[in-house]
């Protein structure tokens, strides 16, 4: 049986013209309206990848969701608008019948090696085995493909309150286990619920309008990983106008940064 | 006399197709190789504000730098690709000659009145008038056009060594002192040298190829700055393979979280 994200994440590069691929929604990756966005993200890095002019991988990606992606066919339209000797730059659209529903831009390249140094630490935590599991997939059902362990900062129950702080800290991983590549790590940096349900103790209709991501792990980072949880942890800054942002770090059990990933969400209050 | 940030976002809507705008390098904001890209990104706010499309204000922006811009002439080509009752997706694409040489997405939108909070506090700091002031405007053309006033993380002198942190903390304004905008503080996003300049204490080739600003501020927010500093903090996260990441924060002198913006960057080492 094929993973449930391999099976999210089938392209089809034959049916379409050339550059594009074509996919279809994934009952299993179900968001409260439309699939997750991080499955919808993974799937660009997904078709990047393997597109025949790709250079290197995955050095930075912005999604913005311009709007909800109906159950079914969908197509990513992809040009690599510049290549350079070490890396490449890509705009993506992903249509449904002629209409535009996200678009993208990354930037892939090649990785020398270099002077190197982590300066921000990651957040003390327990070890995952020793962590809070919880389990919301009746809410929404993509979750039911991660397993997260909370350290702070868990969905907040009926009557939970109000909270003064944003931040939530996991351990997560693919359920079930699964080698860590770059389109999970795309799709994880995404794994957060909307921080304003935090804040405010309850569900508020909220949705991610922009993501990036910024790759800092290599393919051997990765590989070290294997299918071992991941430490993810966000924050938001300002909540305003209907909008807040947010600011996350996903580590490796050993310490390695391999992702920093931001936000901004629409909300509803 | 016009301000130099007026004469350099000067565009030209009429020469080109419809949807484009035509402008043009200004030798008053050269950097090292181009122009200094916050100048870059600042146009292509400034460009779909002008657009007779425009729904709202500028909520995100991404600006992908993927080739250096040749002095002279450049057009954005923008396209509205998808228009939502109270935001509004956005490419952008800036060439020479056919030559891609930026691309960027931006969302726009209205904002409405919401709960709202600011998490983190803005960092210590003097009054501006008590901070260092540093002229590098011989170094890079287009920091004549700011006033900067470093707390913290000046850009390192001859001999100066390494730093364990990466943090530069500076009152910034525009030179001639100019009311803060959209594009002015789009700019003022940029206004931080490299990080790795800082860590390893000298000069080394870098440049950014990914940015991203969200927009807190509100056109009376960005009133109620007129022409004075504003408080701007970086940090780099990661530095590895060749590339390295930046999260900043603009602040009001009243407090105000104006926007939060972050960067990767590549770098020789």
């Amino acid at each position: 049986m094929p993973h449930p994200f391999d099976t999210a994440l089938e392209l089809d590069f034959s049916e379409t013209r050339a550059g594009s691929a074509r996919g279809q929604t994934s009952p299993d990756y179900a968001n409260m309206v439309g699939p997750f966005g991080g499955l919808t993200a993974a799937a660009i890095v997904a078709a990047i990848s393997a597109h025949p002019d790709r250079l290197g991988d995955p050095v930075s990606l912005t999604v913005n969701y311009a709007a909800p992606i109906d159950d079914g066919d969908f197509d990513i339209v992809l040009r690599a608008v510049r290549t350079n000797r070490t890396n490449q730059h890509w705009i993506a659209e992903l249509s449904q019948a002629g209409d535009i529903k996200t678009t993208a831009t990354a930037v892939f390249g090649i990785r020398r090696s270099t002077w190197s140094d982590t300066e921000p630490q990651p957040p003390s935590a327990p070890d995952p085995e020793d962590a809070v599991q919880q389990d919301i997939s009746s809410f929404v059902v993509w979750t039911r493909n991660y397993e997260m362990r909370f350290v702070e900062g868990a969905l907040p129950g009926d009557g939970a309150g109000e909270s003064p702080e944003s931040t939530s800290t996991l351990w997560v991983r693919d359920h079930p286990r699964r080698a860590l590549d770059f389109p999970a790590l795309t799709a994880l940096c995404d794994v957060f619920y909307p921080r304003v349900f935090l804040r405010r103790g309850q569900f508020i209709p909220a949705g991610t309008i922009s993501f990036t991501v910024y790759f800092h792990a290599e393919a051997d980072d990765l590989a070290r990983q294997g299918d071992d949880f991941l430490l993810a942890t966000a924050r938001a800054q300002r909540f305003s106008g209907g909008y807040f942002d947010q600011n996350a770090q996903l580590w490796g059990r050993d310490g390695t940064l391999l992702a920093t990933t931001h936000q901004v969400v629409y909300f509803k209050s």
